[in-house]
């Protein structure tokens, strides 16, 4: 592929609990994904943070989650698809009114931690969220993970995709992310990471754990912005891309 | 004046917590508020009053309140004008998203309870709440006390404002509402509480409480919808309006 | 067996939601549970309910629940032993210090809805839970599914256990609840179930959805208090064990 | 006074928001005012705070505030004494929980923010609190403002108080905290503050904005925690304090 996008989580503090990163890795991304007061995220913050997002002209995206404050969305809940169209469509809806109201237009949609990982296997929860988005704006992207039930789901339902890829994180032969439970789902070493990552984008192709060739759309790429090594290899992964001639860019978006 | 609105909180049930009195009320008014989640209301609850609401076709406000559950929004909480304008287009936004899924156009927006009342009286408070609409939709209308700083604030911002009259309240010679605390703040009897209505929107003008005449601006009449005295008590309300040639509608509104 | 708890949940309201069923069934149960905020209940409801319970001399226990109002504590929630295990400690003190307050002294723990559920397969989550109630006060009771991990895990801990049974539930040859996903769950018929009570209550025994005699260990009998049909029903229960000649007290009691 | 406490709050942290204070004052304090889950503080943070508090000999104190996560406790709300009442014995019993899951036993009561700034003015406010924590535990100190409502209160509830002094805030000539919004609330000058807290505590004597000397009584000196000025601070209060022979203790405890 010769573009990408880089998409990263903001907007995650609540009331005054601060999460300090979202100044600093605004000019290191193309798409921001903004909490919407579910799993964290409060309205003063989502202000702030969709006001910064559009002064680095980077697309905005509303980052729904459970409604779990206490485990930042990350606990799984027993949810059902219309529970899951239902706080989507509340969540997106409540971003949109910071968007419109400081002038600009909401890109896409990344659900959060542990709504993600079920969406990512559950057809039925997939269809909820893929169509309480398309409900709320037809022309909205939904940002999922590469090859999974989220990305199936938006193709059914008529709303337009774009298949995430990890670059800290490794896949199974099927495609699928190792478990964060299993040893070696998390790659350590910065070289393999930046590796993997050009090949994910260039060729479209991921060696799993197996040793197997896996192939893999790579249309956005999730980064962390906690931190001065996730800055750093932020910075990293742009140098490297843009050196091998691949423009960093969102999806619809002519720069 | 020769058309009136009949307004009503409406979407106010929480999770297993019912109140049922929607489906009986909706025949009967011409503007629902629509909780928000806040106070009151939870996604599914706002989705499906939503859809009943356009079933009726009756216009749809959003009906934004503090973020006190418990209270019920009724406990005044000391927040910055900066608070109630975040906190008025995170709720805005939320339930519009659920207007615009069911294919409808939000047509008002009405404060709940202590924001409502904080804002009739405060003016920094009620600009706060006026700019927070006019920014996410300009040509929304604001419901707010009659003669009140919501009214002025609304006025300044270039927002259309809609005067609200209360059927069951008397009045002091200032025009305000007297407070619930005093005796006489709510009228017992039917007859003098219609007496008061016809009154008000056929003149403009309420007896006060000192029994002096005050001319008030009387464009929605907000009626509650909990119990048969309270549906019966409506179905009076505009029994008499239309013998008296008023036109019941919602503003804006051509039936 | 010549005596048996009755129990109920209670205090479920929040705030101005309100679940009127408590005074009427608490002339016919001999145990309380009390909700304790998380999936229902208020610090107001709690004080009130512990006072009612006190005034019919009936016991009262913790109902500790999963942090998630908006769905009851119904959702399944994937938490930790620690978790569950903060999560009860917290709970079963804050009911606690009105109990004290009021001048009792608390009886018993029984987990609501998909915690008590979880917990009666999880040997894990059922043994956090079972320490945490050991750790605030080891003489409380702990109410679980008859047969479950909750009985298993308190035995182990050191903790006196409660075996419940359900009078409108069906169960399967291996002594669990036939699941609400499944035909044939929930019993229809009063006269059955009152057979399965009592057969259950006299000879520890109840005919599975197979045919099969399972053996059950029936000490404390789940009964609802909201509607009219479940307050006839608990006192046909009542009316039919005390003929039978078993006493109806809580474990511990001496009336 | 020969002997004074220090107290400090703590267990501010929520989920994955930390307050990473907590282990770098312990060692300078006496006493920690432990956040109970309302304006701050989750059940696993309250366990945690209260190993180490009791790690470090530290007196432990529930420190409720109002049920409002997002402004931190900080926003004035309009609630009855019966539901400060409420709020209060919640909030005690959940910490009291942890603490005697630990083999420890609480020592006071500090309301924290809005709370203790309306108590500290209301009577009705004052006394409601006061009477909750005399009625789940009537040996509890009570700490609030010196001079106060609170302290007032205690004596005529027949709980026992503990004065608090502030080291970095300004009096006025009635004994009452200079408000925050005036100029010159805030004592910028470290050596000033220090001979504040030296004079309040061996005299009993502070000298107010209008240079007047005021008495009062400084059982406990509030300190924060928060960053590497505070810790220094507090290092040197302790230093001139203990140099001057004053002895830092909590109320009833001999070391």
């Amino acid at each position: 592929m010769s573009a990408v996008d880089i998409n990263c989580d903001l907007g995650e503090s609540y009331g005054v609990y601060r999460m300090e990163s979202d100044e600093a890795i605004l000019p290191l991304i193309t798409s921001a994904n903004i909490a919407c007061g579910f799993h964290a995220g409060d309205p003063a913050t989502m202000r702030q943070t969709v006001q910064q997002a559009l002064g680095h002209q980077v697309t905005i995206g509303a980052h729904p989650g459970l409604p779990d404050l206490q485990g930042f969305g990350r606990r799984r809940m027993d949810i059902t698809a219309r529970e899951a169209y239902d706080m989507v469509v509340y969540q997106i809806g409540a971003l949109d009114a910071f968007v419109r109201s400081c002038g600009g237009r909401m890109h896409h949609v990344k659900p959060h931690g542990a709504l993600y990982n079920m969406a990512a296997e559950d057809d039925r929860l997939a269809e909820g969220i893929a169509e309480a988005i398309y409900k709320v704006q037809p022309d909205l992207y939904l940002y999922g993970l590469a090859g999974s039930s989220m990305i199936q789901a938006a193709d059914r339902i008529g709303l337009r995709s774009v298949s995430e890829v990890f670059v800290d994180r490794t896949y199974a032969s099927d495609g699928t992310l190792t478990p964060r439970s299993q040893a070696g789902a998390v790659i350590q070493q910065t070289e393999q990471a930046l590796a993997q990552v050009l090949r994910m984008v260039k060729d479209g192709i991921v060696v799993s754990t197996e040793g197997t060739l896996v192939s893999i759309k790579a249309e956005t790429i999730c980064i962390h912005g906690d931190g001065a090594y996730a800055l750093a290899f932020a910075q990293e992964i742009r140098t490297l891309l843009e050196s091998e001639g691949v423009k960093l860019s969102a999806p619809g978006v002519a720069r």
